[in-house]
């Protein structure tokens, strides 16, 4: 069976590789028969050549194109769904409802129309006028951007639909996707969709690209290519990086999210009033999906007492009755089982492992719920964060509260932090106190509910500290901060009036568009 | 005669060194008497133990406190503005007027007057609400700042008073100041008044911390040590990308400004209309300060013609008219005179090495022009890329347009861009082409002037793709914008209300903080 093709310059055809690689149907553990090519270096070097073209040419462009164009992929998703679906559904083993059809699509959808909205509104370029000193700038598109989506979101992270995609085009650069092998099928089906929607959109014809796989060493070129602007990647910390060392040698912004445990700590006053409610909060937010979620609750922290132990009692219950989901792929699976591991060989006590009716026949794990106690955990606390991702938890037992600060101390960056606390305020000075910890070592504070969901909305944050992301000021989800990943800031000195971009001039592009000038926010026009 | 002591935990005190280094005076070529420590990882690491400890204080601190302490000490450099630029003219020979005394200090009095205003106004926090989500978020400081300042700005990027320490202090970060080691003096004076304000101000004792110089090996481990935030460097490029290596590394933001040729490219409409203007303009820019600035017109473009020839014939007169100006240390003759050697050795010509009458007796250099053509300069555009800091500059003569935009392409990242072209609007279809490819290669792109300036403006950009800075979306000029650079985005989801920063509460903090509310900037309250 020939080798699906690569689209190159605007261009479907045949990769330039010596190698191919398969996909897998992770339910059946079946090997899918579509071969898919490793590229060799010259694809790679082509895109980045079209790449450069396509973003001269989108530079003096008109940001309705941008609009229009993402609007119209938007639409042809809504047009496609069932079938994008399906194929996801057979790549990932997620299922098409109530996820992939029912809320992953429409969350796809949404992202491309918020930036289409974005694009065309021009806010997010934080366009900043002083009017004294005849100086200007704003932000605007950074170069070519390289995405590596991740495999648990095959179409809202996807790299050829997902968020870094949409953030990417709305600032008006072309995009080179890296397909995750795990789903190089959905992704070249939304690749088709995007490239029909550049061409009726009269974008440039390599303003998507894709490639299905690389080498390791020309993923470490690609991401250090003079001609790419930047790379947003979701994905292991272990790719990521190394991608990071070869990015940052050469001074180009790579956005990461890597990897993250997300502490949940759930006070002895919240215990007490809703003890039963948290653990079922618990254990659906941790199995979900098979808990392969960026902000999966993978460290809950209480105090070591009885209300805990009736915690862990109804979490046990609720885990062994719970199926056990599909992992994503093999590696997923072995993965999971090797990191429980290092968390078994580093002292964690196993509290569950099981999984009820109606698991998975697929790659797939026991439900498993760890412990371990604070000291333990203290003692050797990098281990202890390993992050297992999948559906498994470690609960950590404090003494005291100066124990669950000194856990939060030690542990690395993380996307979200959670504190549960009592509604009557008898837990609200504990809660001072360990928020106070918290709110330093992740980028998402939550209040009494579990951190899986992550919102669209312009004031989230799905970033943190290193290595949580790459860089603690940016978020990779909420339009329009996301897109400022990828974009530069430029600044016009004494340049005529005629020649600044339209959204530096006295008038107001569109009237719509909320400037800075002269140290007030405003959508009104100079004079 | 006793080394002279560090600030460390708010206490002057002797350091853990074993070796001492001196400062000199340039002007004089006189090593200076006092022995400054250079300190042990001991002290760098009290001194980063007493950072965290300071920032957790100032995490709770109303922003008041930062306000009165950045206002006092901007107060105690005025009263004291005359013994400071008496010494910071003897370790660096800038001239106390029209420099020292009547440019810089005001400068960085303003500065800090800037960023008291700014902290407490809160606007650069980028407050953004979502009624409707719960979610909330803003940029909050990002931990204990190391700063580590340049040699060519004694006061006004002083590791203790500059741009970076008022930016860093603005959000709410301690500064641990490495001084640069030209400099010692200077910077001792400027960090016991800074210590004086924040001790008058109530700040915590070490919100303001100084090490004097410590070993290569040390200041990489600096620089990664989980305790601090970020780091903020100035300087050159060789320490700059080391410094990088190790904080990328851990993920660990560091902001640098490293080097830049600034190229500028005079349209020939220009040239016929005012050349000797342009050219007069061009050596008072070029050999300002020995030409020791981040934005020195070092990289000048010009069409191969007779014009260009009358330009060059000019610049050579004015260049060996004009007295060669004081370098700032024996390392920058050095530096200079091994890099002038390099371009030469590349086939550069010198038009000009010479000097006027009232030269500088102490370390310094001819004043140099040299020249090359566009073919040569491509054929070895890296060489020809190297930053000779200093009183020279290098001329690039093209056969045409599409040459000079080839030079453009060949670039790295510069801080700024500029192009003269002439009034009638001749030049106006090659100042189109030439922009857009400079726009890419600079973060400030200049209309008809020099780019030595850097006005201290909201829109100001003095920042650049790399090697400029290390990353293209950050300033390190302007504020509130360089403040951003010292901050974590920090979202709040679902936190109640009376659990949120002030910035976040529904009630406006002080009725002036521009929020981004719904989508909207207003400076109202919610409801």
């Amino acid at each position: 069976m020939a080798a699906e093709q690569v689209l190159i310059g605007g261009k479907w055809r045949d990769a330039e590789h010596n190698e191919t690689f398969q996909a897998e149907n992770p339910t059946r553990k079946q090997t899918l028969p579509e071969q898919y090519p490793i590229s060799s270096w010259s694809d790679v070097d082509q895109a980045l050549a079209a790449s450069a073209t396509a973003f001269q040419e989108m530079r003096q462009m008109a940001v309705e194109k941008l609009e229009l164009f993402l609007n119209r992929f938007a639409e042809l998703l809504d047009d496609n769904k069932q079938a994008i679906c399906e194929l996801a559904n057979l790549e990932s083993g997620l299922p098409i409802s109530p996820r992939l059809l029912d809320v992953e699509m429409p969350r796809t959808i949404n992202q491309l129309r918020l930036a289409a909205a974005a694009a065309v509104d021009g806010s997010w370029r934080a366009a900043t006028i002083d009017t004294k000193s005849g100086i200007r700038s704003y932000f605007a598109g950074i170069g070519p951007v390289a995405v590596f989506g991740p495999n648990n979101f095959p179409l809202a992270f996807n790299g050829a639909a997902g968020g870094d995609f949409a953030a990417a085009i709305a600032a008006g650069n072309p995009v080179i996707v890296k397909a995750n092998p795990a789903q190089p099928g959905t992704t070249r089906e939304l690749v088709k969709l995007a490239q029909q929607a550049a061409n009726e959109s009269g974008l440039p014809s390599a303003t998507v690209q894709l490639i299905y796989h690389m080498a390791n060493e020309d993923g470490l070129k690609f991401v250090a290519d003079h001609r790419l602007g930047a790379i947003g990647f979701t994905g292991s910390k272990t790719a990521g990086l190394k991608l990071k060392e070869a990015a940052d040698k050469v001074g180009k912004p790579i956005y990461l999210e890597m990897s993250s445990v997300n502490p949940v700590v759930i006070l002895p006053g919240a215990l007490s009033e809703r003890g039963e409610a948290i653990a079922t909060e618990f254990q659906t937010s941790c199995l979900m999906a098979a808990g392969q979620f960026c902000t999966n609750p993978g460290l809950v922290i209480l105090l070591d007492d009885d209300q805990t132990a009736k915690f862990i009692e109804s979490s046990k219950k609720a885990f062994m009755q719970a199926p056990s989901g599909t992992l994503l792929t093999k590696g997923v699976e072995a993965g999971l089982t090797q990191n429980l591991k290092v968390l078994i060989d580093a002292g964690a006590d196993v509290e569950v492992s099981g999984s009820g009716e109606g698991s998975s026949q697929g790659y797939t794990c026991p439900n498993t719920l760890l412990s371990t106690t604070a000291e333990k955990f203290l003692a050797t606390s990098e281990v202890f964060q390993t992050e297992a991702f999948g559906n498994c938890s470690l609960i950590v037992k404090a003494k005291n509260l100066a124990e669950i600060c000194a856990v939060i101390d030690s542990l690395e960056g993380n996307l979200t932090g959670t504190i549960y606390s009592d509604t009557a305020g008898g837990d609200d000075p504990a809660y001072d106190q360990v928020a106070d910890h918290l709110r330093q070592k992740v980028g998402r504070l939550i209040d009494d509910k579990m951190p899986t969901g992550v919102a669209v909305s312009i004031a989230m944050n799905h970033g943190g500290p290193f290595p949580a992301t790459g860089h603690p000021g940016f978020t990779s989800v909420g339009i329009p901060a996301s897109i400022h990943r990828f974009a530069a800031l430029q600044c016009f000195d004494n340049v005529r009036p005629n020649r600044l971009p339209r959204e530096l001039q006295d008038e107001s592009p569109n009237g719509k568009t909320w400037r800075l000038i002269d140290g007030a926010w405003t959508q009104d026009s100079i004079g």
